[in-house]
């Protein structure tokens, strides 16, 4: 490897996401300086993250230090900052930590939640897209449990007990999985004179059928193996609002439910939607089959940021293997460019997907298979486990896991005073409303 | 066992704390039933709650749910809730679960740090006594350092690179000799381009020696040991405010840091010092050798909270042992008073102190050895993987250990963004000062 120099041609990163890390490790040998740039401090594998929220696992579990992954990356240079602002036309970052210039930009920004304009969703839900999101429905679950056993009223406790989970792909599927297994296994133990017959998981859909991704004979198994661990499953079930203590459904079905989880839909970071360039479904940039951003050739946009349709014209998902395989390939367009060469058009390698339901059950599309119950799980498990990033994590994690299902465990029960969040963590933290239990009960009635 | 009855005797015990977690578990198979509130719903090994403030571990691995640990004991409920006032005559609690009945209290409150009414400190210094604070630390240290890669000017740098730690107690020794490790061995990786000569760690203490509750050899040797490690202790160092950028001593020198960790007292919790009976020493309460209330035999006070003498003429020291030990020797008066024995006098067993200074370095008096360095190191790390709470946690911390060990690594030093506190957690978060790293550097020059 040569050491890197200021002569070398400059390749900013923005997100330190699958994508994003990828994209920077693909430049490890390469003759560039590598400049990473993230918000955040770690990575984190956030396909595990509703299991920090259900309490069976540590944040530390599923995040990692940028810094720690990269260290033996010589022409890296990591940079924890906000990027406030790109001048595209002048090649230079905005950020917290002052302007960075670039000869190469890969902007893997990743997504937000997507609350479809419904303000009273982002006011009173809670989103489930970084740790500190994690750990207040974590907060918020278990709180519930102990203010239920201090409550006499029934109305008031069956509110404090019913879970609603929104949006019918894998993190709401995951998630309210995994909800009803903390009740149903663990919580149904630490709480003896609860009468757990008041507490509810929801899983609320707004089309006809779950995990749309998968094929349909999976979306059903999904479904029925979540109604065996006690979800029920609400299709067609769209939402229109909700104040904190109740729900109400577009056709008039209402929910009294101190608990509402917005797994519904995501959309592209806000960074790159002020880029001049057309947007696709969900905000995200319309790249050329390049992954070049139109009309700005030294501009890379990958993963949950960007656009792009396969063969078939269907948008590709915005899941971690197309982030993955972007960043690899905007890193190696960058260095065919340096070259001379012609940059080549990006084409996903689909090895599958999958959703787990908790223990022993999940369903997989993988290879033209389509696998359920306990095989898809141990697939399930098998697969995570070995992305998760570095040994000791991947191990900490195995017995974690090892321990909850041997024991009907959750491990991180625990409800954690928490600090202000640092002013290096621009990003407002989700505040959901604390309203009197009693509010809204009148006019909000179960079905 | 006998099946628990309302027409049984009630024990209420406030905190799940050593001594309240010791003092419920020995009324296990009695005749009574048992309430524990605490405002926490978990145990905390305190112990190395500095270890989750200098990245080390997560606070998952030191903290574990009350309702898990006493799941098993029938005669038990555990309520969530904050005791506001105590009706000593009526037997009541007042909690934010409402009132609590009782026949015989038992009062495990703890302490609370002690600033000794200096306003600055309050307002700007970090406390170390539960998981937010020792969060807040983690984030503070770790943000200290991605803001210094971003800084230019050397003088601000060196502010943002110097931690404080005041109080040359266990807690102030193991946080700085953690806190030097941490920048020595992990950070020095992490930063290859940071100057880490103005990296420093300054251990300050009031009177002329550390660890002061052991013999004066073992504290030297505790200072060498920090010392090799790279903590300047700055001994007869008594701190007059702090401004969140200068720390002002009393004889007249100041520092420039934006980091001042406050481990130099603590005192009773504020609950019990409104009760009717005279304060001893860090405002803790007197009890009688029966550890009894003075004039009101049903209550008993225990642990940091409690005020008793040795034989000596010696105040108990304010440390798990102690507290363990009262908490069984309380349940146990209890019982007797139940039977109509005559109650029995506390006497104090005490096996001995330790402290760690980091990796293979820690002091010992145990039964009348004086212990030093890796013989030491091994037997701390043995007692208190021990004495942790719960396998799975003894197991998980074991690794990370064994990992940090051999690896020169620590595997939690992430700033993640925090939730705001639950309104269920009553006390107020440490809020440490940001302001200007600009302010207050013009007068405050170092020594």
């Amino acid at each position: 490897m040569k050491p890197s120099s200021v002569t070398q041609p400059h390749v900013a990163i923005v997100g330190a996401g699958f994508g994003g890390l990828r994209a920077a490790r693909a430049l490890a040998n390469a003759p560039v300086r590598v400049t990473l740039i993230d918000r955040r401090n770690y990575h984190l594998f956030q396909p595990l993250l509703y299991q920090v929220a259900s309490a069976g696992l540590a944040p530390e579990e599923i995040a990692y230090p940028v810094r720690g992954i990269l260290r033996q990356q010589k022409n890296l240079t990591f940079v924890q900052a906000d990027v406030q602002r790109i001048d595209l036309e002048g090649r230079y970052l905005f950020t917290t930590a002052g302007p960075i210039p670039y000869d190469y930009l890969i902007l893997a920004v990743g997504s937000v939640t997507n609350t479809f304009g419904l303000s009273s969703i982002a006011q009173h839900a809670f989103g489930l897209k970084d740790i500190d999101e994690a750990l207040a429905i974590r907060n918020h679950v278990l709180s519930r449990f102990e203010l239920a056993t201090q409550q006499t009223d029934p109305d008031v406790q069956r509110a404090m007990l019913t879970f609603v989970v929104v949006g019918g792909g894998p993190t709401g599927v995951e998630c309210a999985g995994a909800l009803a297994e903390l009740i149903r296994l663990v919580l149904r133990k630490d709480y003896p004179n609860l009468n757990l017959s008041r507490a509810r998981v929801i899983l609320l859909e707004a089309t006809d059928r779950l995990l749309s991704h998968l094929p349909p004979n999976l979306g059903q198994a999904a479904q029925e193996a979540l109604r065996q661990k006690g979800v029920e499953v609400w299709l067609k079930a769209q939402v229109r609002d909700y104040d904190g203590q109740c729900v109400n459904l577009a056709d008039g079905r209402t929910l009294p439910t101190q608990t509402l989880i917005w797994a519904a839909g995501v959309q592209a970071a806000d960074l790159v939607q002020n880029l001049p360039a057309a947007l696709g479904t969900q905000k995200r940039v319309r790249v050329l089959p390049t992954l070049q951003l139109p009309g700005y050739p030294r501009v890379f946009v990958i993963g949950d940021a960007a656009y792009l349709e396969d063969e078939n014209g269907h948008p590709l998902p915005m899941v971690a293997p197309v982030a993955m395989q972007q960043g690899e390939h905007a890193a190696r367009n960058i260095l065919r460019a340096l070259q001379g060469q012609p940059l080549q058009v990006f084409r996903y390698r689909d090895w599958g997907s999958m959703a787990t339901i908790g223990r022993n059950q999940a369903v997989a599309a993988l290879f033209g298979l389509h696998l359920k119950g306990w095989v898809a799980w141990l697939i399930w498990l098998f697969v995570h486990l070995m992305q998760l990033v570095g040994f000791r994590n991947r191990l900490v994690v195995l017995i974690n896991w090892a321990w909850e299902y041997f024991r009907y465990e959750r491990a991180a029960r625990l409800i954690y005073p928490l600090p202000p969040a640092h002013r290096n963590a621009p990003l407002p933290a989700a505040q959901p409303g604390e309203t009197s239990p009693m509010a809204s009960l009148t006019t909000c009635r179960p079905n």
